[in-house]
């Protein structure tokens, strides 16, 4: 049977660009798109990268469509000689190009707005493959397309052509992401496998290794075989992944619930700080926005993250009131009236100082919430009695005033990071146990 | 003939691992190999991921060793049933695992340093082609290995034979790269094409777009064919590649002084400010510390990120006094003596209140250099008077004092990192201008 229809459950993604090959980025692309579908339920069997060269693209482009439902391009559609992905894919699929002129006026309505003229040059970029159905694009100039198999690719004379269905789009990924979403999937959905709803819950949490982890849920790993179950260990915290495939969205929501329950009442929120695309500082900036507090901090070995990382947020000015990076000593007497002789007797990186610079910020500042942090990020600066990592980080709730001590094991950029997000996590669950 | 020695000019690089295709993880590990033989002078043709499931990857490794001298493997080494990679090298390759028994000692070794018992199920990792050179792993418990392709590969007899070497290499980076450095490099090495040698440059620009640097330099791009002479757009500045490839390293170095020199004469230091692992906020730390002055900043909208920018860098407390984050009005008054009328009548983003923060800043430090920060990054805040991007900044050097004004047009992120580094830049300028 010949012209069964296209079912896409294997997916390629392959990207075109000397650059990936040359080392000079990782591809990022494949990573996103390769999520995008396994949020979808598909599987991508191949992701890989070739040249800005005919013959490479062409034999890969054969070799995948021989294994996969679905080959997806990205990159190769510009307007120079090095793209040549056009000519491959018409090659490949022995279809004609020929020029979308709708695609052509949007591409000089771009260059209208911004006051040049389209060079001729640009007009190659509209050519799309016979048959193609064009996917216009509002955020570059190139088009992509979707181009589906000959339906007479399974007879052994077209036994070169290939039974995957294309679908090209731009390398740049704030053109590539728009329009796989707006453009690409509307057009994929029917013929993906409908039969499967497949649902992803990812719990963040800070401060216990996998190991530990791994102790409280050992059992849910293999226990449902809708259900998959894993952990990541992150630089900065552990995920715990919980997707689950199931033939209704109800089916697979349920699913999704119940080991999100269970796996929360386990590990509990002092571990557990937020799911999906939460990270400490926006969990931290919605709890203080809830409680209408606001925070301020002072930061010496951090030198400014802390700051940095709660102002990252759209409208932190409604919670963030003001950071004091204190690097030198002098400015941490004259800004938060740290005590020369505290500095003196037990020196910058001491809980006497951390708790100084904290009572300092908060008599000076109207924030209710405040931190301050003094550390040794390293690489040197380190004694026997103040090993390198060694970092004080003080907290304030209106109900609790403390300083902790902690030792990070990691290189300057791992310390400073650790010891921010320490802070934010110290906050968070001072500021809940204060309300709870 | 059949006896041809191998010589590796072209490399295909394969990783294996269903998380990549899941899209949890960019490949970084391919990225990095791609970058070391591009540095060797060696062409990677492809790289490509494939799930732990033994026909894809036999799939692709036969595709790989079709198109390249050498195919680089990495990761699927593990002691469990996921670790398909040996089973399929043996297959492919059409020779029998044999235990490796230093591997297995160095595998037990590894677990009694540890305090614990070997497993049973590691000593499968000792598994090793026969034929192969091992790779003893110092980094982790997986031994990589080094396979020749066999003799009688062209005839045709044996078509089904790859023709490339096997480089097998564990997958977690913090063991593949010193297993590539130390252990595969050397056995590499004699079949590299060893008449040439590589040298690279990378010039680093801020300010302008890589349409106007290319006017300056357009006659460079093919004036010579031992020379690859690139542009790469970046986030936030054009990089110049100048990659010269020669039969010794004095000529490949003379010619990259070359295109280095006529490169920085045309466009000027200005717009380069640094080369290879240079970056803005090290190029002003190096100026700083030389000229031996100190820097003070204060910001709104860029909430830390100079701050913590400057402090990235060890020994930053030579040349970085302090930072005040000013987020909130009030801040800017009570931190940095802004008058409350400035703020009113001019707004906090308004030049007036970006000369009055690093006038209040000059005032209350002992930094000579300083910068001062006010903008709108977005995604809301803006007018139209004001939109959002509107940034001043402020700096002053020994011998001036400026704010300069700026409408960037990124998103949140872009705008305060594009603000950040154009406050660096200004200075960098200004200190350099002002002791030339």
């Amino acid at each position: 049977m010949n012209c069964s229809p296209l079912r896409i459950e294997r997916v390629a993604i392959l990207s075109t660009g000397s650059e990936i090959l040359q080392g000079l980025y990782a591809d990022t692309n494949a990573q996103w798109l390769a999520a995008q579908f396994s949020s979808l339920g598909v599987t991508t069997v191949l992701t890989a990268a070739a040249p800005d060269h005919a013959q490479e693209l062409e034999a890969l482009l054969r070799y995948a469509a021989n294994r996969a439902d679905l080959v997806v391009c990205s990159g190769g559609l510009g307007p120079t000689a090095d793209d040549v992905n056009r000519e491959v894919f018409a090659r490949v699929y022995r279809v004609p190009l020929e020029r979308d002129e709708h695609a052509v006026e949007m591409m000089r309505a771009r260059f209208v707005r911004r006051g040049r003229t389209m060079p001729e040059s640009n007009l190659v970029q509209a050519l799309i493959p016979r048959g193609a159905t064009v996917l216009y694009n509002e955020w570059g100039t190139a088009p992509g397309f979707f181009l589906l198999p000959p339906p007479t690719a399974a007879s052994p004379e077209f036994s070169q052509a290939p039974r995957a269905a294309l679908l090209a789009l731009p390398g740049p990924p704030r053109e590539l992401k728009p329009m796989f979403r707006e453009r690409a999937l509307p057009l994929l959905k029917p013929y993906l496998a409908h039969s499967r709803y497949v649902l992803t819950r990812t719990l963040h949490t800070f401060g216990a290794p996998e190991s530990e982890l791994g102790e409280y849920v050992r059992d849910l790993f293999h226990r449902d075989e809708r259900l998959i179950y894993t952990m990541l260990a992150k630089p900065h915290g552990v995920d715990i992944r919980i997707t689950a495939r199931a033939s209704t969205r109800e089916e697979a929501e349920a699913l999704v619930r119940e080991y999100e329950t269970v796996t929360r009442k386990r590990i509990g929120e002092r571990l557990i700080y937020g799911s999906d695309d939460e990270n400490l500082p926006s969990v931290l900036a919605r709890i203080l926005t809830e409680q209408h507090l606001t925070l301020a901090c002072a930061e010496s070995c951090t030198g400014g993250l802390v700051a940095k990382l709660m102002t990252d947020i759209p409208g932190s000015s409604t919670y963030f009131r003001e950071g004091l990076v204190t690097y030198s000593n002098e400015a941490k007497v004259a800004r938060l009236g740290v005590s020369p002789s505290t500095l003196e007797r037990y020196g910058a990186v001491s809980e006497e100082t951390a708790r100084e610079m904290l009572e300092g910020l908060l008599a000076r500042t109207n924030a209710q919430v405040a931190t301050a942090i003094t550390g040794i990020a390293g690489p040197t600066g380190g004694s026997a009695d103040k090993p390198v990592g060694l970092t004080y980080i003080g907290i304030a709730t209106p109900h609790r005033k403390e300083v902790h001590r902690a030792v990070f094991a990691g290189d300057r950029e791992f310390n400073r990071t650790f010891a921010a997000l320490t802070a934010l996590n110290l906050l968070r669950i001072a500021l809940l146990e204060d309300h709870g």
